[in-house]
This record gives structure tokens, sequence and C-alpha cells, in this order.
């Protein structure tokens, strides 16, 4: 079975079992035209995934082909402010007025007139998770970062959380999928995941209780 | 046969046929650490392609993984300005002292110590193009939006060509994909590159004329 075979019918399975749970198929696409016609048509089709990220630099036209299938209640994740170091030089300048992620950020909230798009924001940079936080409300913010990158989940929350104490899809891949080997994997994996799950509303009800004390 | 297949097959004809040509994939990936490691051996390994274009807006990790294949005499090509309306507000901003495929150019000239790098830079926006041109130096340039997209070709040239009156890869697609179809599809096609080619050298002889005069 090749890969793309084993990719669909990991997809299929976790629809099956878990129907509540999206699946965000993490392809960074970045083309416009028929080309993204097709990426599109591979996500949402070919692998039936509930939404796919995408990469900003082409503009609008790398967007515009995914659209049609939100009104199936598909879903598009746009990269604004990603984890990674060296993202800084393009997506954060100091010399600017406004840094290229708020612009990012900006456009995408003018974008989602249907409520389908969400944004990249990596949990190493917290405050300017913040800063996206306000300018676009309550759109769900993905958040890789945290774990094997080393962010920092407390801040990530007292940041990003939107005024309902929630819309943070915080992600760990290689902290959950290598958290265990051999015959003890699938179970360790569990457990990383559902720590980290704890961990989160642990954070969340002391968050909310500093906003209750704060509103005092 | 599947879709990968065939274009392995397609890279490894030219290469048997035409081994004075490059291979180019233009794939545009954006992603980093062990993610772009698997795409740099697929473009360079699996397809064979000599050069692949790459998205620059995850910064240096998103390039890195390719590096070690340019000591193997492999090539990256990074989008800079492209050539869609679109991409205007996130790569060339009114407001900005120094627009985003500026710092583009200049990043990708430093990373250039071997010679391996390459910029897209569309076909237009011409005067944006001779901006590139005197970031970069000698630096290729590969130009989309000749053909269906309407990019001006004598334009493209007097500000694109370097000062050995070369150092452009002019890219037409579906001008000479879909020049014809049926039986003639292949003729067509022929006659539509060897024309682009021939009004090429055209007007670079005439561009090697204004500069012999204006250096007069």
């Amino acid at each position: 079975m090749g890969r793309e075979q084993e990719l669909a019918r990991l997809i299929a399975y976790i629809k099956a079992e878990y129907p509540a749970h999206i699946s965000l198929l993490d392809a960074k696409r970045g083309d416009i035209g028929s080309t993204a016609a097709y990426y599109a048509r591979e996500a949402y089709e070919r692998y039936a995934a509930d939404a796919v990220t995408v990469n900003p630099y082409l503009g609008k036209e790398s967007i515009d082909p995914y659209l049609p299938y939100t009104e199936d209640g598909k879903g598009i994740v746009v990269l604004c402010r990603t984890s990674n170091p060296d993202s800084d030089w393009i997506q954060q300048r100091a010399e600017d007025a406004t840094p290229v992620y708020q612009q990012v950020a900006s456009r995408v909230a003018q974008w989602n007139t249907r409520g389908q798009f969400m944004l990249v924001t990596g949990a190493t940079y917290p405050e300017e998770l913040g800063v996206v936080r306000a300018l676009v409300g309550d759109m769900p913010l993905l958040v890789p970062g945290i774990g094997a990158q080393g962010g920092d989940l407390a801040a990530v929350l007292r940041h990003g959380l939107d005024r309902h104490q929630t819309g943070l899809l915080i992600s760990s891949s290689r902290g959950i999928i290598y958290a265990g080997a051999g015959e003890e994997f699938a179970a360790a994996s569990g457990a990383a995941a559902k720590d980290l799950r704890d961990q989160i509303n642990v954070l969340r009800n002391d968050n909310k209780k500093t906003s209750y004390l704060s509103e005092k």
C-alpha cells in the first residue's frame, strides 16, 4: 500500500471511529490557479480532510480555489506566525509599521466571511499570538511549537484564548507521536496526549480565575 | 501508471535525450525540518530534478534541507516576486521601507555561496525585476508570466538581463503546452517554443545595440 493510500485510510478510520474530531491536513500548499484547485480537490476529496494548511506568500489567488469547499463546511488554515526561529526576518521585521504576520492576520479576518478560516500562530511567540488574537476576534488559532519546540503553554493560553476561554488548537506532534516506542507506543502516545490535555485544562481554569479576579 | 511514475519517466526521458537541459520541478515547497528534508529527497532523488522551487515564508529553515544537495550541483529556486496580481499586499507593500520581495532577494543573495540559487520574478512586474537584478548581480532569474498571463517580453529583457545579456529563464507554460491540440499538439508546441525563443533573441540583440549606443 502506498503512502497516499495509508493517509486516506487513516483519515477514513478517524472519521468512522471519532466522527466529532476534525482532520487537518498540514500540507502547507502554496500555489495558484489550476494547481491550487487540484491541491484543494486532493485535500478535501481524495483525503476527505476537513481543513488544510496553506501558505499566504502568493496572496489571495492561492486561497481562492479552496473557497468553494467552505460551502460544504471545509476549512482553510493560513500560515501566519510560524514557530521556527528564522521566520522572523520575513514575518516580523523590526523596521515595519505593520509586520507581515499581522497583515496576514488582518487579511484572513476579512476573507473569513463564513467562519471557515484558522491561522497558524506558533507557541514560541506567545505575545505575537496575543496580537493576532486581538486582530481576529474569535477565529480559532492552530498553535504548533508545544513539546519538542519548547513553547510556553501557560503564556500561550494567557495570550491566545478567546473571550470564551477557548479557540486554540494546540498541536504537539513529536511530543505525542514519539512518546514511546515498540509495543508500548500507542499507550505512551495516548498518555502524553491526555497529559497535555489535562495541563491545558488546569491552566484554562487558572486563567478563568485570574480573569474573574481582574474583572472585580 | 501513476502520475508520480509519469513524472519520473518524463524527467528521465529529458535527461537521456537532452542532457544539456535542466529539469526544474515547480513544486513550490514550503515546509521545515524533516518534512522539508523529504521534499528535497523527493525532488532531487526520486525525480532526479536539477532544481526545485521553494517558498520563503517560513525563512531559512525551509531552505536548509535543500543545501546538502547543492554540493552535487543541484539548484534551489526561491519565490521572490510572483506574477499573480494579489501577491502585492504581501510581497510589495507601499508602506514599507524595504518590500518583502526585496528582502527575499537580498537574503537569497547572501545564501548563494555556491551559485546554486535562482529567484522567481514575474514578467508582469518588469521594473521590480530590474530592482531584483540590481540586488542579486548575475544570479539567474526564473520569469513566469509571459504568454497567457500577458507579461511584456521587451520590458522583461530590458530590466532583467544581466551584464552578459543573459541570466533569464523565461517560462511560458500554457502558451506552449496548449498551443495546439489533437495530432498536431507536439508540432504546435514546438513551433510556439521556437517562436518565443526567436522573439527573445531579436529583443536581446536590440538590447545589445541600445546598450552599445548608450555607452558611447
